[in-house]
């Protein structure tokens, strides 16, 4: 078997520390990487006060911010620097696919205390500007602070839609189809396995649910087709299905009804977790899938003519008139109790 | 003698906090709080994945991003949660005067441990939410993440400017004049106050100092008043002046000459500070005023035809042939030894 071996230095491997260097000569090597990852629109990019873009004429402009916590998010012995960045990056994205925005430019914020090491920063910032680089997303800066804490990585993105149209959480009416991209729970598994929790798997599976968790892709390309082909209502699943559900069903005044045999989980997670895959696949979040909901009769359309080249589109439940989330065991069919949320945000 | 008590709620003073109430609660409640300053461009407020706001046409749009962290730029004890963001927001709002922008729209992201308390969040808000509307900025919505440290308040700002008009730190050249606007020195002089130095000075002196720290201004009509007169290089002052005039002089491949007679530092000031004057003006940080260089023919006029409602100009040096920054006793007069920077940042 080949070692498990990342491919990139970990944290703390040694070398001159932020204290050490200084402030000034650091922000000139963020600055420098960041501006290799800049593109036509960014008229100014990373250096000065600030970063001047040329938005497209026509376009209304998505914005969101994201930070990703040590302790809370992440733990410095799960994954490299450079998949910190990675990660960082395609979180915060994941919320302009759920607007169905195209990624125009980012900015972070790196909180490290004065012992991080420069290299370590370094690889943060490489593996920001590669995760921009792959949604093609200009990186036009960002801050460095001192912090006598955790590690903070906070991410803003910002995204263009075609002015007036986006996915929005309000779009919904009661008797829409509820549709989700992908399959679910595997990031949760991810977390099960990487916090050592026994879990009778194959060890390309565990690899793959890790994978899941620590390397997340957001649904960038989906979203825009969504968005293409009409639909107007969606948002992302980084909470996980029965709270998303729940925010889109709230914001559209609606209830929210899943089906639980619809609901797209791997085969091979539910032999390995048995009776709490609907945990996984329901209340654990991270998946960063896409649900979105649309009028029942052009869900079969929108499937049938649906990309192969895209993530599988699963019709999951639908939205109804009372509030709150049901789970039924199939369409039709009897309710069953709600499986626990796993949020890990102030619980 | 009125105490000195601040109109706000301090920090800590007892009440619900973030884990007993959960993150959902308080962060719909961000989220209501942040609607209300929204403003007829942004198309979707706070509360979706992402804010949606619309560019007005032929402008340039300019980002930048800044976190404040407890334990290095602030302290609790210091300020009430409702001065905290405040300060955050007029210290991540100087570079867009840095650059010459109007403000459009913000966004933040709080850090908070679980034992932080709901009615803390809600003033930190509400200081961010007024700081905003007093300078025409939208609040698109922002980030609540848990922490196991400090706080942070990281804030996203974006401006426009008209299209290809900015100021920018790389488009000075030899012979121009500096100039800066307002007095140099007196957020630093609030800092050794605040720090519990022994100062002589009268009482109205030092709360000025202090409010010069803790509850900062951007320089905005003045750098929109700047552009408008065409001038074209510039920024702000956020670093104290030998380490911003370095930074426009580096920029611009030019080195800068300063003049001390000519810096402009309060009477009372000098008075109580002495000898160290010079190292409070020149060597502190954190005044928020702006920098800029321009050719020294238009200077007359430009200072001439200065709005006296607007924060004055003051020529303070101008660029030369070579690097780095050197201080004159006057124009013309002989070198002196540069005071010292005093950077809370990475030391």
């Amino acid at each position: 078997m080949v070692p498990d071996e990342p491919p990139h230095r970990r944290f703390d491997s040694g070398g001159p520390t932020l204290a050490q260097t200084g402030e000034s000569t650091v922000l000139r090597l963020l600055s420098e990487m960041a501006k290799t990852i800049s593109g036509s629109r960014l008229v100014v990019g990373s250096g000065d006060d600030g970063a001047v873009w040329r938005p497209p004429s026509g376009a209304d402009v998505v914005v969101s911010q994201d930070a990703i916590v040590e302790g809370k998010d992440f733990r410095r012995s799960w994954l490299t620097p450079w998949q910190l960045g990675r990660r960082a990056f395609n979180v915060a994205v994941s919320d302009l696919a759920g607007m169905g925005a195209r990624p125009a430019w980012c900015m972070a914020t790196l909180c490290a205390p004065g012992t991080t090491e420069i290299e370590d920063v370094a690889e943060i910032q490489a593996g920001l500007c590669e995760a921009a680089l792959e949604a093609d997303c200009a990186v036009a800066g960002g801050d460095l602070s001192d912090i006598d804490g955790p590690l903070v990585l906070d991410v803003t993105v910002a995204g263009t839609v075609p002015e007036g149209l986006c996915l929005r959480r309000d779009g919904g009416s009661p008797g829409d189809a509820l549709l989700v991209t992908g399959t679910l729970g595997t990031a949760a598994a991810g977390l099960l396995v990487q916090s050592g929790e026994p879990v009778r798997a194959r060890e390309e599976d565990r690899r793959r649910w890790r994978d899941a968790l620590l390397d997340p892709r957001a649904r960038l390309r989906e979203a825009v087709e969504l968005l293409e082909r009409g639909v107007a209502c969606g948002g992302d699943l980084s909470d996980g299905l029965l709270v998303d559900a729940g925010r889109t069903a709230d914001a559209s005044g609606c209830g929210a009804e899943l089906w639980l045999d619809a609901v797209p989980a791997e085969a091979s997670l539910r032999l390995a977790f048995r009776e709490r895959w609907p945990e996984l696949a329901l209340g654990g979040g991270e998946d960063f899938e896409l649900l979105v909901a649309l009028p029942s009769r052009t869900t079969a359309q929108l499937v049938r003519g649906w990309p192969e080249v895209l993530a599988p589109l699963s019709v999951v439940g639908r939205l109804v008139g009372e509030g709150g989330v049901r789970l039924l065991d199939r369409r039709g069919g009897r309710e069953i109790p709600l499986p626990p949320v796993a949020s890990r945000h102030y619980r």
